[in-house]
């Protein structure tokens, strides 16, 4: 089968990954399924895998597929699978777990201590066909397309895990500030809208992002290109600051708004990671401010963010890409020249 | 009445306060109360007030009177105070809150939005009297002596908060770190004993910390200074890391052992602020790791915390000095040669 | 002033409560307020007042002015009031709290152990006007009319307490059940709606009941009079039943439903309270059920919920009525032929 | 093997079930396994499935081996179970669980929808061997004798659960109070103790329980035989009621405290579940009281208790009896003459 992989860790996205003829995988245990992938979204992550940023943080063996946003139909299963056949659609959590350490038995799929990453530690989903585990897989509800929702498989589920965390601390009135209205953005700020009653404040130099940002439920939007954004959320906030940050970009510049911008007690949730955080202990300490790092999404998560989208509360601006196209995608997101959220389709 | 005051800041300790004379305080609203001050903690924050790391954060007049933990004997109240009495002995929550705004009225004392900080923002309690309201006063059972409680008016609260968050999230046989087993460190290490079946381990480069920290329920200790922390923890926690670390101490070098001892999905409670954070974004994602400032603690914490004393579960460590040695307290403390916790004698 | 008193208990609403004229109150507190009631609310509650299924449960003393869902406009203050200044309108939170007990320090406010309920064991807002305090006030909003709104007072705020309670409980995806949609129901069903994505069935005996609650955001309807509602109930949730059920009626029949339709580890709130809670232990063990009481609602709760107003997101239905039409309104209200809330126009 | 079954329902404890030679069991799915037992734990739950109580809750077809508190000896283990190995001890969570459904994969295993419960809908473990899964397998801790922690394999997980969700809800200085200190409630007011700091008060008629409660935690006893516990528990609390109640009797007297005994905002857990809850809906309002119903617990529950015991802070009273002697068991279990835990040694 085609496949997109991964040869060397490189700055240069234009020729990052090579397309090429590999083996289709097989199902090799008794829990295991394989997908046909109609539907794998380009994230940032894969610009981070390309210039080797995750080394550090997992096990990486190259050459390996990349694509950890997958969606299609089941065409493999193993003995023990149950919960899905043949021939079913579903959107795969993006690790596959062991069911059976204390962070799977208490519903954190996250921290499971046998965890596989397909597209970050195995081989993922910028393929014809993916590898994953019974676990992994989301049935899709009738009607929903799996190349429209792939991308909720890490972005979708990311921001919507983040947006969940802010919202258990959101009262009605209360503020909220999405910083960076993108592929995760666009998502976690239609979760906070259909889950709360907070006041959404959208922040992005781009004009074209804040407007979606308003189409999408946004109540006020700020322009740090031209504006000085802690001054203008002092404004909307009456001087309190906003009880919840959800911070999509992680740049130094936006992590280092929190204390400038988050209320008393509340968080700055830190989901993009392009910079660093770096401020003085005192500054945590004098406003009771959190910085909390957060990082994709429960599998029941997953479950609840299908049950958004059935309803109708969330909707994803994607763009489709053959698989061909895959290393202009990657230009593209580095440049910032990608509109929504692009989908491979192998 | 003598109080000890600052006129400017300095780091020179030595002569960092005056003794002087000045009138006593009267009540001089409804809900005041003045209090004759038999105990005043001496803080680290102090030392901080003198050097001037707070006239960022808060408005600070020289010359003021320090000292913000503080017990005592009620001895004037105005019209309206009906909770205490004169005669009364009372712990003084460190801040005096209106009660009426809507951090008031979510129990958010901290928050308030109309708030005084004898010590910091007002003259505090090395002196023979001091000026609060009754909003601020938690009456002492009945054998408690104000001067071995005082210190908990500030670093007894701000531990006991610290280790409240702390204890939510943590199950039996989950792991829990004590960075610095100082004023503050000794008494958080108590209330996690007290609240809580987490193993605990203390951190400390000082052998006599670490003997206290045994003495008070400590189940490991591990010296930084002949260790290496990260490796020591991560045997202690069998590779896990430990759920919950109260970093006492706030230095650079500590908050940096965060993505190293944190478990997954765990939190670094930032306390002691003597130092920055300064981590890659990425790290804070990758374990789903927060920085969580703690600031103070609430009045129902405080009324929490002078449970625990009652009940025999929390002792602190203090040693007596009198007002005119409050600059050699000043000077030994930076020095880090104050054995548990000062207590001025006004 | 004219004011509608209660003599004596009586089941004949007819003729329950005399008009007459009574002295205006005045403030006798530093911080008490007197009010000009522009709308105060009719409840059931009143009915039971009337009845005298109150004096068990608080001290009463006849005559008495009724009415607890009270908003107008200040025009006295105490010397002590700051929060609020005379000539602003307010709506008023049902009980006036000391703010100095352990629960008023919680944000506890319906449980202040020295509270006053005007309406209820004190002279309510049935009468021209009201005295409360200054924590009992909340400000309006520009343009919210204090006549539109006053049913929030009680009515309001606790089907919010009531669906803020079960919110925190609920996922994309999970069921909610509204037990009756009149007064209360018609706003925890809005105030469900507006700050959770669960799927919100309505169950009432009246037609015109089932379209308002389609109107106002339910997704399924059951009528209990022509439908089996455990069988329709198991079906519209795929047999899992519903995590959150909202009890507005609280009759034997109602409060019978819960094991039947709530799911394991659901919670069936009992709002209303015109009947009993009688299930063999076993039946709470066994799917690990719980019949919450709920009770009035916090102070901040009344903010958050005016915040909803504002927003647009909770609108009430409501139809007017002068002091000298309140007996027909409660006799009304008895035989169920009351529209959305009745409210009186002093 | 030897094996103690049920054939028909009775209330004659005497002879309730039949010794007899059974084929042994054998593991029949990938994550099976078979466990020689060593302790099997009595419950007064056994008692109730002989009286037929649970038919209406479970589907449950005769003749069946009774026993749902086992530990042993792992002896055999299906293809895919990796977490446990032959020759290990191991304490038995007592039910199967899928690991697949919503519920399971939330960390809910009670509410697993495809689950096996040994001893109340398959063969439980009053034989020589039992019959479970992998999923349910906890390992012991070196030096743990299952013997001695079998009990915990329900009782204790029942108990720890409750106390649990009590702990959650309980500051230093709040009471609560333990209905009932028999197999469970022993149990529950060590788990209290170990993990809060509240006050606790232990409730039972018989004098040598309240010894028992004393020397294991309690800081106040009522006999209900000699005393009016309403009467005494509002001593006791000064007037405000235990915050939290865990009622491990379920009798209708023991409900009927509730109203009396429960502090507003507070829970009366329903552990045991002997008779009924009555109430008018107006005695949960007026105090917002809830009844909660608790139903086993966890799996990471049961391995959060076996840390309990590994450290200490839990420990058993139990007496040993031969599988012989069962019935012998279930007879004085019946007449409240049994010390502690009865453990069947197959």
């Amino acid at each position: 089968m085609q496949a997109a992989r991964l040869h060397e860790y490189t700055d240069e996205m234009d020729a990052a990954l090579s397309i090429e003829e590999i083996d289709r995988p097989v199902v090799d245990a008794a829990d295991g399924i394989v997908v046909e992938v109609e539907g794998a979204g380009w994230c940032q992550t894969d610009n981070h895998v390309v210039e080797g940023m995750w080394t550090e943080y997992v096990p990486q063996e190259l050459p390996m597929t990349l694509g950890h946003e997958n969606a299609g139909t089941v065409v493999e299963t193993g003995d023990g699978v149950s919960a899905v056949a043949e021939g079913q659609q579903v959107i795969c959590h993006p690790v596959m777990t062991c069911g059976i350490c204390r962070s799977c038995r208490l519903g954190e799929d996250m921290y499971c201590a046998d965890l596989a990453f397909p597209g970050l530690t195995t081989d993922g989903g910028f393929a014809e066909y993916l590898r994953t585990n019974e676990r992994a897989a989301v049935p899709l509800p009738d009607g929903v397309d799996p190349i429209d929702i792939a991308p909720h498989a890490d972005a979708g589920i990311t921001a919507y895990h983040a947006a969940k965390k802010a919202v258990s601390e959101l009262n009605p009135g209360d503020h909220a500030v999405v910083i960076g209205v993108g592929g995760l953005g666009h998502i976690g700020l239609q979760c906070l809208a259909a889950t709360s009653a907070a006041e959404i404040t959208a922040l992005d130099p781009k004009e074209g992002a804040l407007d979606l940002a308003t189409e999408l439920g946004a109540h006020h939007t700020v322009n740090p290109g031209s504006e000085d954004a802690a001054t203008e959320i002092e404004a909307i906030t009456d001087g309190g600051g906003a009880q919840q940050v959800l911070d999509f970009v992680g740049a130094d510049a936006t992590t280092a708004l929190a204390p400038e911008i988050v209320a008393a007690g509340g968080d700055h949730h830190v989901v993009g990671y392009g910079g660093h955080v770096h401020e003085p202990a005192q500054a945590l300490v004098d406003g009771e401010l959190s910085y909390r790092g957060t990082l994709v999404g429960r599998y029941t998560e997953l479950q609840e963010l299908v049950a958004l989208v059935e309803r109708g509360d969330v909707e994803l601006r994607t763009s489709r890409y053959e698989l061909g196209e895959i290393n202009d995608v990657a230009r593209r997101l580095e440049a910032g020249a990608i509109e929504g959220r692009a989908v491979i389709t192998p």
